[in-house]
């Protein structure tokens, strides 16, 4: 299920993302072309990923012990040849890489609708895409001429091998190793934990990126070099398949939830002879696989936003079709009582308006900080390029957080809104639950991302990025605060803004005292604070365009409706959503730091 | 994993319920003889149902389509013998039932650390002490005579059937019948849905109290009657068992969690044979039902406190064990960082801090409620028992919501500090996590509890209750405001309950206007306000106690370091978790109700 008319809004009507289509880079597409890709986007997974989902999570993957194979779910091998031969996943990927150029923030609209149709599948080529770009980036020119078309073509999928058993957050402390080869390679060794799509029976071979450290190198991550390690070794000009390389899979996890899609406990180099190929320089590792990692926050981020937006969905449309009850209101008949929609019931409005409100605002951040990336790749000069980098490095962690945080939270409301049918497999609010709880954990746990805004982003410039957006902020609310029909809530979110940067100027004044640890203590219910006011102000933001639209007149009796819709949503996240800021914000200014010399 | 030390605090220094043991009707009991039943509660968790709930869960019910038997998990029939026999099952009844009078509250102390051990197991018992109150308090002698003596024994278990597939919440709409039989007793015909150890093969017999509505009787609630229908018929007098009665297990559900308890769709008088018998008066059902409901209720809020406190036991064990990161306060030492328990992260700490006070918060309000309920049954004088039963009402519904959704989001930080391990089978938190979801929904969601507690309990006597509740708080904080240690969180306490006050008043004054849709419209974030400002006044309270026997000095190193913890936890709530009060407050107060006529 998605929200076409939604959606549509947010690309051409608030973010006017067609605008793109006059910079050279995207002069092939327009608002027509993608339309026709929503099309056909809806149809692969009405086709495929739908109905893959449940067989995913129900029959999930398994792995022979003897030969160390892996069955996918039935249904993935096809899922995946559809979805690369309908041309999503180079869709993105420049002309020469085998892609159509399309606008990554299309590309991030395809990501939030597969990913609500079945998130552990749309991992497969997720990962895929972001090995990919790394390759196009970094990679040697064999590597770029012999897999880059392997990969385009859906011979071959990629993955991302970071984490050990004891290196998780602490990347830089992997064991895993490489020793130069006569030939110019590497033999890799080493243990390699949660890799999704590890392992798969869909495609001919699976180029691994692995961090490992060659011998020699300095500890930590200031050592760490990254390498294609590919599960058959490849004839490097003719990308022919060779014999297998010495790596396997050791195990499956046992998971919650994303059980189609294989997480594999990987083992490189247990008979010393796993060959690898260097990417870009030695001991640069991290800094390349950040490009993926970026990607890949994005990615969850926008997992958040689909899996909350299909759970809201589901929930809404539930709620306009269960009959129970009566409406407390209405005049008693106790022979005859009026039974309700549960829609009618004041709370469970209340629950379904606040995920819709907590969804739509999601929307709104996804797409917008996917727009920046584009414009920091392809603006059209470089002050443009610039500005944009330094709010998509700003809003990346929020994003990913936020999202993934609050569409968890907006999900156990669809669940409550089905009431017992909710904890049963008879609707697919139960696997939303299980699926999407990783979200807030891999990819940096949302601890990390708080940890890298407070730390690192709102630093940048000296926090100028930081100052600049709060300054978009201050100037929209100072242009609309006598606002006709939104000057209350745009009041309201002028105060937030101000508590935002008070907040943040605090922190820095405990980080100036050279209390590392209280600086730092309070990094996400800032977040969480700072996430609140920008969606807030997105969401007005598309208050006063809709009620533009409205007073202009000559609306459609859909779109008028669209458009008050999106007013009362605004209004309610401000009084409803919005207030939660403020007591994150208690938490970053509160004097009591008890928790510091706790003794646990 | 249990807090023996904190579950005795607060029973034997904050609640002091030794008081109860001066009570003739618990004059059996001492402080001595709860110990005893305490190690004899963890010895049995650690020897049957703590094995037995990882195997519940994997191995789960399974439904014979022939035969309609239900079999559950292997060593389900051993845990519930060593539970009866252990003096579980009945230890709260009176001497006559053949139980030995112990406190309720102790009680709930073992169905705290019951549902920590096993959720899905300790429904069995559970809803089989519910059935057997209903029968003690309202059947005719003959069931009191017959069935008794064979649910103490462990011989037959209980149920509860209320929902039907079209009727859940508004339970007044179910379809099922009973029709006068010749002897007396009633021909039941319908199905009953979500049905809790509705089928077993542990027990001989199973006594289903069946909510149905005789022939002829008035729509809606007022004509619902109440029934025990056994699985297999009984001799009145001897309690022999006879031949099959005529119900079945249809289907069992499957479910996100709790898959070692046998929840059944079930099928009565499919043959119209299906004998039951009346308990009580015609068309009282609901009201005998609402026996057994309100101590679900009380139990659901027990294994909400349960579960979140076993999630936070083993977070913080991990977190401690867990070596992952460097300390960011420490010299930089590349070469050899010294790395550390993830403890010692500020985030993490955080995060463990707010577990842990919620945790605590909870067990406060679980074992008050639980103590109201002693009282008002046998305290001393019957004004004593009026207003415990007073309070007893107002706090049912705020325990069950507070405690099932805060423990919730509780379980969802323990999972956080596994990160990634928290997402698999690994380790417990990711089976509680799905395990507990169920408990926000079942026994009444909160919605409705929110619903009961603003509509009903908070205006009980004109509203004295629960002024009479506030004002207890009021002067806690009057005659503390000083305090050496806590004057400031003392202060924000009270700031707090003056805005708990106004914002009834305020949702009172809008149903004076007549607006019932508005008036209800927030009743869930007041319950939620409500409830941490009255943990925000037990945590405090419990506080203040710690500060004054530290104070009072000769105290051992280990209760040092316990009543400090004390204080820092109180003060971690007030200033962490409090803040949260104001933006449900900013809810119900907001002049937005933009919600009440949004076009879904």
């Amino acid at each position: 299920m998605i929200d076409r008319r939604e959606i549509e809004f947010v690309l051409f009507e608030y973010l006017k993302i067609q605008k793109l289509f006059d910079l050279p880079y995207y002069s092939e597409h327009s608002i027509d072309s993608v339309g026709e890709m929503l099309t056909s986007a809806i149809s692969l997974c009405n086709q495929h990923l739908g109905p893959l989902n449940k067989v995913g999570d129900r029959v999930g993957c398994t792995h022979n012990k003897e030969t160390k194979a892996v069955t996918t779910p039935p249904g993935t091998k096809e899922a995946y040849k559809q979805f690369v031969e309908n041309g999503f996943l180079t869709l993105a990927d420049s002309e020469e890489a085998g892609g159509i150029q399309a606008p990554g923030v299309i590309a991030s609209v395809f990501m939030e609708i597969f990913s609500s149709a079945n998130q552990a599948f749309t991992m497969y080529p997720g990962l895929t895409k972001s090995a990919s770009h790394v390759i196009q980036h970094f990679g040697e020119d064999w590597m770029r001429e012999t897999c880059i078309p392997k990969i385009a073509s859906g011979s071959w999928t990629g993955t991302m091998c970071l984490t050990e058993p004891s290196a998780g957050s602490a990347v830089g402390d992997l064991r895993s190793t490489a020793k130069r080869a006569k030939d110019g390679s590497f033999l890799i060794k080493g243990v390699k934990q949660w890799i999704s799509g590890g392992e798969n029976d869909f495609t001919e071979n699976i180029l691994h990126l692995v961090l490992a450290r060659i011998e020699g190198a300095p500890a930590g991550i200031e050592g760490v070099s990254l390498f294609v390690v590919p599960k058959y070794r490849i004839d490097k000009t003719s990308g022919k398949i060779l014999d297998k390389n010495d790596l396997y899979c050791i195990s499956l996890e046992e998971k919650m939830g994303i059980h189609g899609n294989s997480t594999c406990l990987m083992g490189f180099g247990d008979n010393d002879n796993c060959q690898g190929y260097l990417i870009g320089k030695e001991n640069q590792g991290i800094n390349y696989m950040f490009l993926m990692m970026n990607e890949a926050r994005i990615g969850v981020g926008l997992q958040g936003l689909g899996q909350a937006s299909v759970a809201f969905l589901n929930a809404e449309y539930y709620a306009k079709e269960r009959i129970q009850g009566v409406d407390i209101a209405a005049k008693k008949d106790a022979k005859n009582p009026a039974r309700i929609a549960i829609v009618n019931h004041p709370d469970v409005k209340r629950m379904l308006l606040r995920q819709r409100s907590i969804v739509e605002g999601m929307r709104a951040l996804c797409y917008t900080t996917a727009l920046m990336h584009d414009e920091s790749e392809h603006g059209a000069n470089d002050a443009d390029k610039k500005k944009a980098h330094g709010f998509l490095e700003l809003l990346t962690p929020i994003m990913k957080a936020w999202c993934t945080d609050m569409g968890f939270y907006s999900i156990i409301q669809s669940i409550q809104t089905f009431g017992g049918y909710g904890f049963t497999k008879d609707y697919p609010v139960e696997q939303l639950l299980r699926d999407s709880k990783i979200t807030s954990i891999y990819e940096g746990t949302n601890g990390i991302q708080a940890l890298d805004l407070v730390g690192r982003k709102m630093r940048m410039e000296d926090g100028a990025i930081f100052a600049a957006w709060l300054g978009k902020h201050g100037k929209f609310v100072e242009k609309n605060k006598d606002h006709k029909a939104l000057s209350a809530e745009i009041l309201m979110l002028g105060d937030y803004v101000g508590r935002i940067g008070k907040a943040a100027m605090h922190m820095a004044e405990i980080a100036k005292k050279g209390n590392k640890h209280a600086a730092i203590l309070n990094a996400y219910p800032y977040l969480m604070a700072f996430g609140h006011t920008i969606i807030c102000g997105m969401l007005l933001e598309q208050a006063v365009l809709a009620h533009e639209k409205l007073t202009a007149g000559n609306v459609s009796a859909g779109d008028k409706r669209f458009y008050s819709n999106k007013i009362k949503t605004a209004k309610f996240f401000t009084h409803h959503v919005l207030p939660e800021a403020k007591s994150y914000i208690a938490n970053v200014i509160s004097p009591d730091v008890s928790c510091l010399d706790f003794e646990f």
